[in-house]
């Protein structure tokens, strides 16, 4: 009784889900399929926003799981429905692209925490009746990777050709590859590392202040107060957007360039063009993203740490493992350095694992991965097709 | 009378603030001698705030003004008033320190649009007999400068033996240099620039948004209202403070250590070592310092471009100059790295100006000005002796 009511509620949820956001499936898990999370406790019924690009081949063998970073989501190569702007991969994802959809079948979802259809903190707690808010469990990276693991065999496929995935994606490349070797032809974990850095917890530290100082957030519980901490979440994106870019790519973009003025304006107002850029990627980004998401997801990326998991010796996280690596990096990152890049090489290395390093040449910082990067496409092109010759997965027009 | 009434008036605000701060001689500047601002308008009556360590030789000759950075004051080798904590700058200034205080008389005064004393935006405005808030001219280094110059005149000094600072301290070294430099025999500019970067902008404007976020500012009359944006001025110190240090220092001091627990939480409260460390920096940080005075003086730091005064040519500033530099910068500062001193140093070079210029190798940031670096402390030792020489200033008890 219990359970076909939970089941109704789900079904709720979903419907609602759908009406949010009609462009994605929904896999929806009842009470009898919880989610086990690195809490100590499971959720149950929970259910994940995804959306899929391309076909599943006969034998179930071409399917690439795209993982998304911290203010991304399901909607990578297709338009958002939010937003109305182009998925946030469609440079890398496509037809003819380097994740060629005309020959794989990829599958791109919504991370745990997040706020576009998978269960998040904006989600309805079935226990309460009421959105979870701060009730639900912190959850990890590796909680992400093991709700992606149940949509990817309700997909009904065992293994993946390829995980692949920027900063935070790329630590759930990390993590599939490091918990589920046998389900992963090939990784390509991008602008990413091992673990998150004293620095990068800082900076997400700060977000979160600005955050749960905003009168607004109510200690968690906006959406039932019918309010929403807009402007702590707006700094709080502001702080991070400042990280994405390089200080070089700051300077050749905006300089010291005045915003629509002949002169300075003695005042605090947006003078110059730095800050109404910023402050535009502030005010947009609260449209699209819930408050308390944030919180979870940062909290995931300051969680992540593979060596500790494996007695601090990264190498034991990939001991044995089959998985071919494509690990890229970007000269001017310093939210992930190339230095973090290494230390993953190193371990896969030390495992005489099969992989290759890229690191690419570019002043544009971190966001590199989202950008318009000719010599990442090419990494991604190369080292995909040379791996799905190996899967022996048939090239789109029957040549490679 | 509307003069007699000033003066009383601003003779009412020196008594206040020196209750405020019993420790600090203040200068008082009636509506007879206004402060010109670069924003095109003149406060006055007006007021400066400042301490004096060692003492004047007979020829005046032995002045050194230290300039403070963002968050200090005038308290550099005293016991701070507010804190009870040793004096901002006691490793480099003292009896027998790199600046010698048994050899100098060293001042140094609260920036104008501070709030340890100086006119800021928490002084009361004499034309309205309210605090000024957001009603302040917004200032900037060269007004800092010009009160500075104000107040050496007041001492009767007519040629600073040295000025001497570091970060935006450092601004005002050079724009001393720039504007008065027959006054300045030697300079010494440290982890500083000619101009603030977009990169620096933009975080700054992300504590400026942080403060105008908080309720609690009321559009900047929280002191008339009662109140303060504690939690919106903690945000911007903690944004802030993050770029004070470097990754490697971040990571040698914390790492991923956790805060007096042996495992994770899996919540929201500081687990890491350094979330605790910037909430403390956060919090303390109100304690000592007025949200408003942050807007004003990290604004000031924004519109200061030293080449943008003379056409967008930097030598121009020091077109011949016969002060002595000693341009100090270090190698893990990301917020001035070494290629802004650089630019200075090849300005300096182009007008063929007398200059040293040191790189201290450090991994601690930029907050290394304040810290035990003794390679910071024998090169300013070196240099100030050097040129005390030169300028024929006694040595201390005879030798030198």
């Amino acid at each position: 009784m219990t359970f076909e009511r939970d089941k109704d509620q789900a079904a709720d949820l979903q419907r609602q889900r759908e009406i949010d956001h009609p462009s994605s499936a929904v896999a929806l898990f009842g009470t009898d399929e919880p989610l086990h999370l690195d809490a100590g406790t499971a959720i149950a019924p929970w259910q994940i926003a995804y959306q899929t690009y391309g076909t599943l081949n006969a034998d179930k063998s071409n399917a690439i799981l795209l993982c998304h970073a911290l203010t991304g989501d399901q909607h990578a190569a297709n338009v958002h429905p939010v937003t109305g702007k182009p998925g946030w991969w469609t440079t890398l994802v496509g037809p003819g692209r380097p994740v060629d959809t005309d020959r794989f079948f990829v599958i791109c979802a919504n991370v745990l925490g997040g706020c576009m259809g998978t269960t998040g903190p904006a989600s309805l707690n079935p226990q309460t009746g009421r959105v979870y808010g701060l009730d639900l469990p912190v959850v990890t990276i590796a909680d992400m990777v093991r709700s992606q693991a149940m949509l990817v065999d309700r997909l009904g496929i065992d293994t993946l050709f390829a995980v692949v995935g920027g900063s935070m994606g790329g630590m759930q490349v990390l993590q599939w590859a490091a918990s589920r070797p046998e389900r992963v032809f090939a990784a390509v974990p991008i602008a990413t590392g091992a673990r998150h850095s004293s620095q990068n917890i800082a900076f997400h530290e700060v977000g979160r202040q600005a955050i749960m100082a905003d009168p607004d957030w109510r200690s968690g519980r906006y959406l039932d107060a019918g309010t929403r901490p807009s402007k702590g979440l707006s700094v709080a994106r502001m702080a991070a957007h400042i990280t994405y870019m390089s200080e070089q790519a700051l300077h050749r973009k905006f300089g010291r360039n005045l915003q629509d003025r002949p002169t300075l304006t003695f005042g605090f107002d947006a003078d110059f063009q730095i800050e109404s850029y910023l402050r535009h990627q502030g005010l947009s980004f609260v449209d699209r993203f819930d408050a308390n998401s944030y919180l979870y997801v940062t909290r995931a990326m300051d969680y992540f740490d593979l060596s500790a998991d494996h007695d601090g010796v990264l190498a034991r996280a990939f001991q044995g493992t089959k998985t071919r690596f494509c690990v890229v990096s970007f000269t001017s990152d310093w939210l992930f350095p190339t230095r973090e890049s290494r230390i993953v090489v190193h371990a896969l290395n030390a495992v005489a694992a099969n992989v290759s390093f890229v690191e690419v040449e570019t002043d544009r910082g971190h966001d590199s991965f989202l950008l318009d990067e000719p010599e990442l496409f090419r990494t991604v092109r190369g080292f995909l097709s040379g791996a799905a010759r190996a899967r022996g997965i048939a090239p789109p027009g029957g040549s490679d």
